[in-house]
């Protein structure tokens, strides 16, 4: 027999100014840290340059590390529509690079993860992150939003493992 | 002396549904149209496919039609933060292609276009419309997406002869 791969889920927290990635696996039933970062651009670039480096840098790390699986963050209510907007192109960007890959990106928001990964919806960052290092055995260097997408990759994983989905 | 190309003003009036471009150039001090046309998705698509039809639909006017200048809309307050998420994932793509071709687009928003092209802040679509084919003698077939996109680059190009960026 062949070696199959174990299935990797790969995880994005989209933003202008920071997007995280992370992606994960499972190794007899124990969850593995694959790899996590960021893609981190300039609030006084043009637009244009940070969304090319912000589908540069994410379309990159997806063609290297080639996950079965992708999630994202989904994002309903927002502070203002200035911001909603901002934070759409940054998005937009991130699933045109999961579209490139010929894959789709299953979307939770902040409260299904809280509830997957931190056991209840008032679970704040700190905790989420607390459990993701549990999980995973370790975090990669970086910034929370590298930890918040891999909070929404083990999210999609339990989700698929349990069928939740 | 080579032969000098006249100056192409590239619009852009994104949406997830209906994306509409217009290219236009001044000839004799007239203005004419150079192409237009329109970039559809069906909401019953993955937003994956949908944004990668935008993008690769606008990068293929871009690159056929090679502007020197780019406008879009610029959109700052939206009805609500899930209809601007949603129109900025689309902006995000449309500027993306933008930034692949090395340049950077313009923004204007709906009162700058009505005001130059329709004269007054208060010119409704169909004036607008009506003055777009007055100054370029016709419209290309399409939705009135493609006249908003036509209508920007006509804003575009009066800021750029009139020097008022």
């Amino acid at each position: 027999m062949g070696y199959v791969r174990a299935m990797i889920v790969f995880g994005i927290d989209p933003g202008s100014t920071v997007t995280g990635w992370g992606a994960i696996t499972a190794e007899r039933g124990r969850l593995r840290l694959v790899d996590g970062g960021c893609v981190r651009t300039d609030a006084s670039w043009p637009m244009e340059e940070r969304l090319l480096r912000i589908h540069d840098g994410l379309l990159e790390a997806l063609e290297r590390i080639a996950p079965e699986h992708v999630a994202i963050e989904a994002i309903f209510r927002h502070k203002s529509s200035e911001s909603a907007l901002r934070l759409g192109q940054a998005r937009g960007v991130a699933l045109l690079a999961v579209g490139r890959r010929g894959l789709r990106a299953a979307e939770y928001n902040a409260m299904t993860v809280k509830k997957t990964v931190g056991a209840t919806g008032a679970a704040d960052k700190e905790q989420v992150a607390r459990v993701v290092r549990m999980l995973l055995g370790e975090l990669p260097k970086g910034p929370a939003d590298t930890t918040d997408a891999l909070a929404i990759a083990i999210t999609h994983h339990a989700h698929l493992r349990n069928g939740l989905r």
